[in-house]
């Protein structure tokens, strides 16, 4: 391999990635030392700040580099809707679709009894205060549609029953999706949710 | 997107990667902050390290963090043989076979007329100094299997004919490779180079 031990620490780090393996982490590397000013200095001081300055928001548990995070301070987004998604990547997928106004809470993954993932380890005991303390009039379940996903959703459902108004994201054919590629379980639930033109 | 700046930062160079898009590039990102303790920080700390000490061996081109890398400081390495590959990728691909005990000749990329690369621009004027004055004995056309690799191997051996042995790697069906998925010319390749058995 290569004749020093700190670029094979360096290639043996970025293989832990997600997405990457060793081939693809040496390609990385090569392509970082090769492109040292524009890219490999930035990133390490990038990487440094970020270690040094990165923590979940003690309100959401958004990732932010201060103790609350701007979405729980941004006096505007106050709307009494609380969007409870699982993780980070969800929060920030729903912000991108740039529709809703309101704050979110993450949970940090679901239930799972597999696992041994009980109501305790996720974010589930502060929801239920955020709801009482909040003033939150509206909380919308966007968990993933898988079974753990959904287990999630009906557990918080049963929770807060009655304290709030409950709602769920719309299930059906997505935005430029084909009936032929779709799953059985998909069709079924866009047929059912069927509406009036 | 993420609350900081930071953060959307570290996005954005990550995604630079090669292999890495932005999904992938915000995945990767959250993976680090929530292994900052074992990840994080030690990529951070050895990407700063690399970025202070990596440099190209100044004979044969190799990336290390000293002016001459290991291989070239190797005296048991002083066979006489010299493999001359495209580049540093190509090195460590032959350095994990451990077939090939010389030294190395790393020529930075291909001739290309198309791309105005011509052999200044490449290490081909230093692997002729080389040839001259190691007493080389032997010089392995090591370079990919494709057009520019070819001519680039043509050139170089036009140069260097005479004055020391030329071989290149030899063409055929590679190890577990089946007919029916291979391309006309490799099957070709190997026909014209059948071996008695």
């Amino acid at each position: 391999m290569s004749s020093t031990k700190d670029i094979d620490d360096l290639i043996e780090l970025m293989a832990k990635l997600p997405g990457l393996g060793p081939r693809s982490a040496r390609r990385a590397v090569l392509h970082l030392i090769r492109k040292r000013a524009l890219l490999l200095t930035p990133l390490a001081d990038c990487l440094q700040i970020v270690a040094e300055t990165a923590r979940e928001c003690l309100n959401c548990g958004n990732v932010g580099t201060t103790d609350i995070c701007d979405i729980c301070t941004a006096e505007k987004r106050a709307t009494g809707e609380l969007c409870v998604v699982e993780d980070v990547a969800d929060l920030w997928a729903m912000e991108r679709s740039g529709v809703f106004k309101g704050r979110y809470h993450v949970l940090g993954g679901t239930l799972s009894a597999l696992d041994a993932i009980g109501p305790e380890q996720l974010r589930i005991p502060r929801l239920i205060d955020r709801v009482a303390s909040e003033g939150i009039t509206e909380v919308i379940l966007a968990l993933n549609a898988t079974i753990d996903g959904q287990t999630t959703a009906h557990y918080i459902a049963d929770e807060l029953d009655g304290q709030v108004r409950l709602t769920s994201l719309a299930q059906g054919v997505p935005i430029g999706g084909e009936l032929d590629y779709l799953d059985d379980g998909t069709i079924m639930a866009a047929m059912t949710a069927r509406k009036d033109l």
